[in-house]
């Protein structure tokens, strides 16, 4: 067992390169390239995409280079073929199935929140202890006893794992989905989780974010 | 007007070398350290900070080296100190006023948030458009009407702008604070914000998140 990783670095399990920045940035340029379809627009330069989001041309084309040769010099990228790439790259040419686990304020978000669906992340339960919750549905997703979560995980095809329990219950609900075979996890608590090597962990802060902003205040 | 900066990028209006990861990495280091200190541990190594926050002790050092010197060659750094001094870098010596605009799901989730005020973080009024939500109070947060959201700023001192509305009403509101003071802004909607050259804007995109985690699936 070791300590999950913490945001902002790189997923040193997986890929040694490339940091966590870098497919934030990509997913972004993903989200670019799609409006410039919606709008039938055939190409675009890195500048554009460095300008769009917020970083320099040359760190687009590092962005891209980890994943081989895009585009032709001083004709930019092919709006459908670089958005195709992408796609394949941040592994949304399938669909997940998503389990939510604390169906509170946080995770009642997430299950209903409206663009997960359409990027292929279906939520399929949400789960709690509380008996004013569990049976009720959100958005037609179902809030189980988290009792069932075992249970369900060996039956239902779940690819990611949402923690929004209270701190206190986050690390044994983290070790049932480890047990149950779920490989990535999006924890809300804050708390550093322990997992075995090879399970992802994705952590949002809340509280750190309002730092960077206090930091930001302070500091400028 | 320009473009918000979006995620794990430098804040360039307000310096140029600290990185959105080196400002994490400090929120977290301070955690650690008070850990330490309500455990009445008196120094720590950088090797222990960079092992408890999953990166390097040169990383560590690096990250404090932005604010100055720190610690003894050998004898690690004093916790309570360095705790004191991450403290002042965050700007957490004093408090913050936070308003949340949109008090659906999320927005409520912010409101309710424990762990915010023991980090001086207050959250002094919700607003949303919906007749059922305004009147209602969270946790003793009342939620009014967005339509006094401007004068309310002109009155009450507020620091943090949280925008947690769906995103066509997310640029409006922006400009809303803008226009009533506001400094730096956590923005949940999915959506780019323009504001003026020295405004802060934080993005929590929670899609980008998730896409985070099928490239760690896709690239395993």
């Amino acid at each position: 067992m070791r300590l999950a990783r913490l945001d902002c670095e790189t997923f040193h399990n997986t890929m040694s390169k490339v940091s966590e920045s870098t497919v934030r940035r990509l997913s972004l340029y993903l989200r670019f390239l799609e409006e410039f379809e919606a709008h039938g627009t055939q190409t675009v330069s890195s500048e554009t995409l460095a300008r769009l989001g917020g970083t320099t041309s040359a760190q687009v084309r590092k962005d891209l280079s980890f994943f081989g040769s895009f585009g032709k010099r001083g004709l930019g990228y092919s709006v459908s073929e670089l958005a195709e790439r992408l796609r394949d790259i941040l592994g949304l040419q399938r669909s997940y199935g998503v389990v939510v686990v604390g169906a509170g304020k946080m995770g009642s978000a997430m299950v209903l929140h409206g663009g997960f669906a359409r990027r292929g992340f279906f939520v399929k339960a949400a789960y709690d202890v509380d008996e004013h919750a569990v049976g009720r549905q959100l958005n037609g997703v179902e809030v189980r006893h988290a009792d069932q979560l075992e249970r369900d995980l060996e039956r239902e095809s779940i690819d990611i794992g949402v923690i929004a329990t209270p701190p206190e219950a986050a690390q044994r609900i983290a070790e049932q989905l480890v047990q149950g075979g779920i490989k990535a996890i999006l924890n809300f608590a804050p708390v550093r989780l322990a997992v075995p090597e090879g399970v992802l962990v994705k952590d949002v802060n809340l509280s750190l974010e309002l730092e960077a902003l206090s930091y930001g205040i302070r500091n400028r």
